[in-house]
């Protein structure tokens, strides 16, 4: 215990001080903070200079931190938007969650089965390649300040419905590989989660605003903050049981917590500097880059990354066109980041014998390359059309 | 993985819920809100309502997460006091630091023997006694807008002095039951600890300046924030190495840290709302109950609690006589609380076979009872001295 605690201790230093440090030189290099902080976690993780690398308890404590992290990243960003201005961007959001989910999982099957791989293999790896993750575009759309912007908000309504039906597609394959697929639990499991929603963002402004009659009693100083941290903590576990990410609840709880917004945003905005820096060097820590000296490997990695890539492009251009060709290519590439749900579903399917290790590998090869491919180009397209693309 | 994050989630919700909600309550009650948090991590912990109950690997994870938050109070605490203020009371610190040691060693000792237990083990036990865990204190302490009493400053020197010896008793008494003491180990582990907190005290706050020169720097907002969480998880895991708490070197880091030390410390503020309260909520979890309808043991771990005690309270007011018989006792019971160092002394003990699981049992029952007894006492004095103790 204490041996762990120690390592911890020192793997945190060391992660914050090389996230902190490439976070600089990125920015010099006029790229987001976030490229330097991915890099900084392959380099002092396992694979190159190995400082930190285990052993699986350490490694557990990091991904909660981690966890921490991006859920304090989700809340943020959740505060600093506005429940209004995302439902009148509902329509484009609805269009592009749903397509986004429609073309990466046909085009990931119909690409595995052209490369003869078995029905189920296919349908599990084109499942894997279905969820956007938000974190990492939510964090270069903040970094550059443009979180005020259409394209912004289509995303993040957008990532919203595309969990819900990711966890859908999830049940999906899942009851089709064990060849118990029921209409009944498919149609209970998006119900739920969509209740979910619905009362959360219907019924949830109202109860914060009762919750905060009791903050305003003047018994301890700060109290909306720790009626902040509860809420985010409390949805972001409710999401994680229900199926949803615990960062579609994260973001929720910033969305409706509506009491004293700008204090609080002030408040969380060293939490967020302390543990949002975490999530992105333990996600390089994952990195492993011997990965693609097979080429087998490499090969089919290559394709089916570049599959999720311009299926999710197309996915946010065709949901997004009429708001002009710029805003579509910016949604189009901020959707491309898969992570925690593509990965959940490759090992689901690995420990139900339906994928390969090595296609498993694939899987966290492709959410790697996203990830790591997303920030500079975004960045790009963002700082170009700053001008234009900036509308408060 | 998954799950052991969806746990951890809920685990956090209910102890933030709890300690918040029965830190106010204390408040109401005139408590010292940390009397609340830690009955919270009682009630919601394994042996009560069983919420936050395991298994091992998130355990750790909420240890770790407790650890991060003892380290955030001591850096503030270290934040809020003057080494040149810490250096005025530092023949009293000593004074009491040493006695401190002294005294429940020999008094420890003594009782084992008179119980008719074997020298080793008796030793062991009395090793136990000596640490001094400030944190609780601390934050008494804090609660009640008393940091910059002398009764305090002079804690927070002794807690300092105390550690470092703690840490060579427990190489002595090791030495001596593994039958290979060598006066070389001990004076070299000694040597290490005193160059360390010379190297810190004396080089440290010329460090942090010609760092600052980089912080300086307007490449990113918030700098010197991230170098003050740098330079406390770095010191943190460096005390922890050395043999040292790791609060010992969040404590020091938040000494010499001279950079805009006032914004650093409305920085940290959130933070230590964020994590502070589950480091009091944890520690509440390990108390089981139970232990206490074993008569043998219960017997026992009272007499152990009251030597505990009592030496504690002497040797504290045997150092600061002097300054008045308030101040004297302040210091006294300030000193009173155990924790992590005198289980660590047993668990050694215990993997070494040198000490019983009953043994260990009360010395468990013992930092539980220090700890849980010294707020309300500690209030209680600083409250009826308000007026004559603080002397900013």
């Amino acid at each position: 215990m204490q041996a762990t605690i120690t390592q911890v201790l020192f793997d945190l230093f060391f992660l914050f001080a090389a996230a902190r440090l490439l976070g600089e030189i990125s920015e010099a290099l006029r790229q987001p903070a976030v490229v330097g902080e991915l890099l900084a976690g392959v380099l002092v993780g396992p694979h190159v200079l190995g400082i930190v690398a285990g052993p699986e308890q350490e490694l557990v404590v990091l991904d909660v931190i981690a966890e921490l992290g991006v859920i304090i990243l989700l809340f943020t960003v959740g505060l600093e938007t506005s429940l209004s201005d995302l439902r009148r961007v509902g329509r484009a959001a609805i269009v592009v969650g749903t397509t986004g989910v429609i073309l990466p999982f046909v085009g990931g099957t119909a690409l595995m089965l052209t490369l003869h791989h078995t029905t189920s293999e296919s349908l599990f790896m084109a499942a894997a390649l279905v969820a956007t993750s938000v974190g990492v575009t939510a964090r270069v759309f903040r970094d550059l300040g443009s979180l005020g912007t259409t394209a912004a908000k289509v995303v993040l309504g957008a990532a919203v419905v595309d969990d819900v039906l990711a966890i859908t597609v999830l049940a999906l394959v899942a009851g089709l590989a064990r060849g118990d697929l029921s209409e009944v639990t498919l149609a209970v499991t998006l119900l739920e989660e969509v209740a979910f929603l619905a009362f959360v963002v219907f019924a949830g402004p109202r109860l914060v605003r009762r919750l905060s009659d009791f903050a305003h009693l003047p018994i301890v100083p700060g109290s909306p903050f720790a009626l902040a941290v509860l809420l985010t903590l409390g949805l972001a576990a409710l999401s994680d049981v229900i199926g949803l990410a615990s960062i579609i609840g994260a973001f929720l709880a910033g969305l409706i917590f509506e009491l004293r917004r700008e204090e609080i945003a002030n408040q969380v905005e060293p939490v967020y500097e302390f543990l949002v820096p975490f999530f992105f060097a333990v996600t390089g820590t994952r990195l492993d880059p011997t990965v693609f000296a097979n080429p087998r490997i490499l090969g089919l990695a290559t394709v089916v990354t570049v599959v999720a890539i311009v299926t999710k492009v197309a996915a946010g251009f065709l949901g997004t066109r009429r708001l002009g060709t710029r805003t579509a290519v910016t949604v189009g590439i901020a959707m491309v980041p898969r992570a925690e749900v593509g990965l959940i579903v490759a090992a689901f399917g690995l420990s139900l014998g339906v994928i390969t290790a090595e296609l498993y590998g694939v899987v966290l090869a492709m959410t790697v390359a996203t990830t790591v491919i997303t920030p500079p180009v975004l960045a790009a397209i963002l700082n170009r059309g700053a001008a234009e693309a900036v509308g408060e």
